[in-house]
């Protein structure tokens, strides 16, 4: 249980048995404050205490430091709760998390600081997903939520394990988050690679709206109208966007599992417009392309397209990963850019540079891969539509999820953090204090 | 719903109804920063954010700003829950609450940020006390939690009105927190006031090793051995501290109601020494005083005790506040430092002073008084055990819980973010993977 | 010269003879951060970085600290500079200056931090006084600035020593700085305790105006016209006035040194305003009150008061110090404030009452006593005009300057770095860039 | 002279004058505090005030703000007073200077705030070079510091005018900082270009030792003995080193201007190696390479090179600047890239390119280049020896020094406030108190 005190060679079995020079040493983790890289998080929207100076005032109140606050799904936690098998690997995972470096740039974690016992039991509930339903009532867990922005996106392991057992003879759906390039791949090499279950097919969703903008449509901003381009037939438009989907197609296709295009149907989309997606989908290599009503004729709406699914379902599935996990970091990573981005190589920067040598030494270097990148683009670089080529990928710097099991190189600036319009919406949120009845969510 | 549109006599509904100039005006509170007395909270004990600077970085990551973290249940809000009687009084009073003023020194509420709304939704759950029960089965309500070092400390209105209710042809037992000068006399002039629910019957909890220490006993320090003087009959001491038993006597029988003692029996404790204090309460004015062996022998030790209350109880109750509302509020401070404390008077320092008169002119002179006082002692200072005398209160500041409905005076440095030891208790807690028994916990 | 060497029992002289061990022993010094007292000094007015954070950044960018910037003039060593008598005694004050505490407690000297002999190289030539002139040519020195809000405020004492010299059968005239309770205090039991220089006559400055406004009269702010009390004949306010120089005449007589009284004489005084302070001022023990109308007539205009001081040098001198250097620091204080402030007592303040203890442990009861005092008020308190009553002198804190060799007990908050006005009258200068001329300093 | 009050176009003469809405208008300058680029200078090299946060405390203590403090050298103001050419340019260059900019993006400069004048006053004095001597009693001007990491490094023009002026029927001699890629480029383009001064010829300074380092020899770090490769005969080493002398060479050829080589002689050096040097620099294009014994010999040691340099001053001279003031700014910075550094072009990241356009939006593109670049290199990799080649320069960002007439690209990260070594040499420095003598300086 107390996994440091055996580290030290101590052979007292619990912290209050030590004798003063052990108890020096097992408390004395002589941690270089400048090396701390978890901040505190918060489950608000707060922009105003990302970069703090804690520790003001005396002695009693700590020690002063720059840190910051980040939002609760940014937190490693979060990303351990969604990968956790069990209890036990939740523990393990929460033992493993490194806060920091002590003087000597060892590694400290979680089960140095002898808070890992706590943690976990302060997690053991919310390891339970709740089952909740639907609006047509079918089962469904909705269950941890690490943030995509530097963790994985996904949903909880131990939510599907319970799912697939509950749906016995029927069929599970999850959700991997954006794109075949940011939530699938990491479902794929990082999720799948924890849980031990493969797909039997990849529904990936599209939009004539959204293709239009891969294509080169015109910029959508919220609160403003959308361009007529958007709500008018653009073939041509759609033509240079539909390049987008095919990319996602193949990614999806070098995983070795069978791929159906859900097109989620505007009512200003035309035949036409439909049939050029459906077409070009099929001829990227997807097993079916179908029209998605579920928003206009809700489950019914949405028939054509399960069936679709079960059918690829009873396709043939050559699953593999993109790269085995004993493949050195810097090749996980070019690996990625390469095969998954389409760019022609990383530009690792100096900070990530030293990552790759310290990771390596320190025996991180077996850890999976999860590219914090935007989800706008297939490159780094959200302003980058359609399918950039001829780049190489900017690699920032690289950081370590050591209890969630994975690497992060930055690519780009992750806000940790979100803010709130000078307007937030709950502004209109109020209660009607004769019937509880909340007003103003719609 | 939204107060702030009719105070700055804007004819729209709703916000989003506003046209631009009545938008700016709306929307644009000129808070100045400075003034902001609300700080943000938290529910851990993290000594390291008591004091920061916030809002460094960017343009887009706020203001810079000197503040602090509270732990949660110093909270304005957290007073508020527990005063509240209805769900329309929790969302008038969390519209009230003040949170700073403007640049012109107008105080801007809650209600004025847009917010109080959405606050309240956020409680309406809350608000709702979960039934309980205690080890022998006796149905039981812990509801709310208002910090005793700045707020009242005492439980819900809204749980004893439900009690009260369930208990029809019983009683109902509610706890004051610390002391007839603290908690009992917070209980009478604030909680009372607000819920109309007035005793039957003071209970008043005393231990022969209590009194010994306010008899000048040596000091009692945690994780350090009891000094033999609180383990063996010592009259002398016990005589000599049991003035500050009379002392809590006669506060309580200031408000009118009658006074039981129950005096928490250790088994070091001598018939002498029982005897010793029974005799003085009695003198003192308490109806009875009964030995409570509840710790030892569960609710059958403390049958003897509760029949002496339900027989006070049947006495007759002249109940009455300590002051009127009415009263300026230097008078109402006053009155409760030569009354409750025995102190010759108050010091008002220059802040304190300062608040007075702005209380005053604004119109927060009609709130209660809630002293933020040491319970370690009738006086202001933790080390003036027994009964103190010839001394003046000194006042440091006053500050504002308007929500809450009442003023709270700084009587010395009320700490309201708490620390944790070199060596917190969690350290010891972990748990059994395989049974998922939370170990460590005794 | 390495004091520090020995010190530590270090038999090397240099610090780089030095072996490992006593290398890290000398240089070593455990300062624990929360106790340095010195803040960085900079010659400009700049509000803006009285209170700041420093350290931040990386780990090359030294450590986060809350601390502050004040004038160059507030820094012990201008009271050092202005108190040394030699170069000798120079280099000795400012080896034993204290910039704050180890972690146990031990004082940390400029010695201790191997920067008393480069500081002293810095001020080597600064311990010279210039010698200048005055309008009609007499010879003066203006020479160190001690604030007078924390430090003595008197010029050095090289240059009454030097000027005495130059002086021999003249007379040297020095400033003392504000007030008998201020400046003559400081000047007589610290400066003259360390120059062994003895005035022959103490001349008290006082205008017609100024005791106008102790007896009563009106605010007097700057910008705004003159009240006409301050104009006309007013002797009702005067009479009420004078006992404020009264007072100061009898706190120079407790010195035993003739007492002349020079009335700076504004056009608008009139004849019986100028006879009843003449007559007040002999009736409470001035040898002489001389009207001074230097101003409107230049040196000859103070030919009389300079005669009346030549006559009262012949007096006989009867000096003594207000209190022994080994009186207790408590007694010290108190003596000040009941012999010269007219106070009842000393309050002293928690912090204060812990200073008291440990100067006396660490043997800083010997020092003098440098009030830190408003001087437009016998008492602490800026709004208490003429000779207030009935009072305890506060003392919040005491701090210690130990190169310079005084306490300065803290009577309310001192700023110790000024601000500018909202439009600084530097804004006003300019050059005449053909010339070379200054504009806009009239 | 109020020049802010014209470009408002109010007639008042002077802020004195001005009615209440001018006065607003004229005071009121809406900068924005994150625009602000002006740091805080002072005159001690200290790492703990690089980076802070200002304006704690109350509303009179300023506006919280992260700023930081360099050293006086790096201030503009050092830069201008270097550059003008006299004192009506000085008055004119501190009024230009940019602070920041306000919320509209205008910038603001000194005169906008105010305070150009009484700048100008402050250094009216510090404008005159005053006259020293060297060891062998020439005369010889120290004047102006602009810190090269930042600024162009060269002394002052004033002090040039006047040494030619001096120096009439002789030679002025010069020193225009690091290397001819880094001082004296900047000597050329921004110093010469505003003195309309140009030299008859350069002498570029070389020694076997920092060839051998160019060549690739070991690293040299301060305190640890010098590797042999240094103090004996390699041909091999410096026959791979000169060629960065080469390139010195070619650059300062490509100005028009006659080079000579001077070879400062250590007595370890051989004659091979000498031979070696003053070949290869012939061959490069100099006039002659002279050997230097200056440090041995005193002044007859550098009369041969003094020679050489008076044939060299006959030569022809056809100077030409390296780029025309109105090429585009990135033209120009790529022209230094490529015809200096040898770069194959340049890689402006993004802050670099919004400086691009908001500087040439403004008309900031008239201004001169001052690379911020390190001198360790040709390139801007401090650790790129010899002739570094098949790279692209990064620039980070580009910053204005209006007042002092350039841009400066920043290549690499230059630190502006130096720190000190944990033992700096001042702690060796104290003084003879009895002769008044300083010691510990050698």
């Amino acid at each position: 249980m107390y996994a440091r005190l055996k580290k030290l060679g101590i052979s007292a079995e619990k912290p209050s048995d030590l004798n003063a020079e052990d108890r020096r040493r097992f408390f004395r983790l002589n941690i270089d404050p400048y090396s701390i890289t978890l901040n505190r998080v918060i489950d608000v929207n707060d922009r105003a205490i990302r970069n703090v100076v804690i520790g003001l005032g005396t002695k009693d109140d700590g020690r002063p430091r720059q840190t910051g606050f980040d939002i609760t799904v940014a937190s490693e936690v979060m990303a351990i709760l969604a990968l956790a098998t069990s209890l036990k690997d939740l523990r393990a995972r929460i033992g493993r998390m490194v806060i920091g470096t002590d003087r000597n740039r060892k590694p400290i974690t979680a089960e140095d600081l002898g808070v890992a016992g706590a943690m976990t039991v302060l997690l053991k509930d919310a390891l339970m997903p709740n089952l909740m339903q639907t609006l047509v009532g079918s089962p469904a867990f909705v269950h941890a939520g690490p943030f995509a922005n530097i963790a994985h996106g996904n949903s909880s392991v131990v939510a599907d394990m319970i799912g697939i057992k509950l749906a016995s003879g029927g069929y599970l759906v999850t959700e991997s988050g954006f794109g075949a390039d940011c939530g699938m791949e990491k479902f794929f090499d990082i999720k799948c690679r924890v849980s031990g279950l493969i797909p039997n097919s990849v529904v990936i969703v599209a939009s004539i709206r959204a293709l239009k903008m891969h294509g080169g449509g015109p910029r959508v901003v919220a609160g403003i109208p959308l361009d007529p381009a958007y709500k008018q037939e653009n073939l041509k438009l759609l033509e240079k966007g539909v390049a987008n989907l095919e990319v996602n197609i193949k990614i999806a296709r070098k995983f070795g599992i069978p791929v159906v295009v859900g097109v989620n149907k505007f009512n200003t989309d035309t035949d036409r417009e439909i049939t050029l997606v459906k077409e070009a989908a099929i001829a990227a290599g997807a097993e079916d392309a179908i029209v998605n009503e579920a928003w206009a004729k809700g489950a019914a709406g949405a028939a054509a397209l399960a069936e679709a699914v079960v059918a690829a379902c009873e396709k043939p599935n050559n699953f593999k990963f993109l790269y085995p996990l004993d493949m050195p970091i810097k090749d996980k990573i070019e690996t990625i850019a390469r095969e998954v981005y389409g760019a022609d190589g990383v530009l690792f920067e100096a900070a990530a540079q030293a990552k790759l040598k310290l990771y390596t030494e320190v025996g991180y270097d077996k850890l999976a891969i999860n590219m914090a990148k935007t989800h706008l683009s297939l490159s780094h670089d959200p302003n980058w539509k359609g399918v950039p080529k001829d780049y190489m990928l900017p690699v920032r710097d690289i950081r370590a999820s050591v209890g969630a099991g994975f690497l992060y190189p930055l690519c780009g600036t992750m806000r940790t953090m979100p803010g709130l319009p000078s307007r937030p919406v709950f502004m209109n949120v109020d209660i009607d204090v004769e019937t509880g009845k909340v007003l103003g969510l719609s």
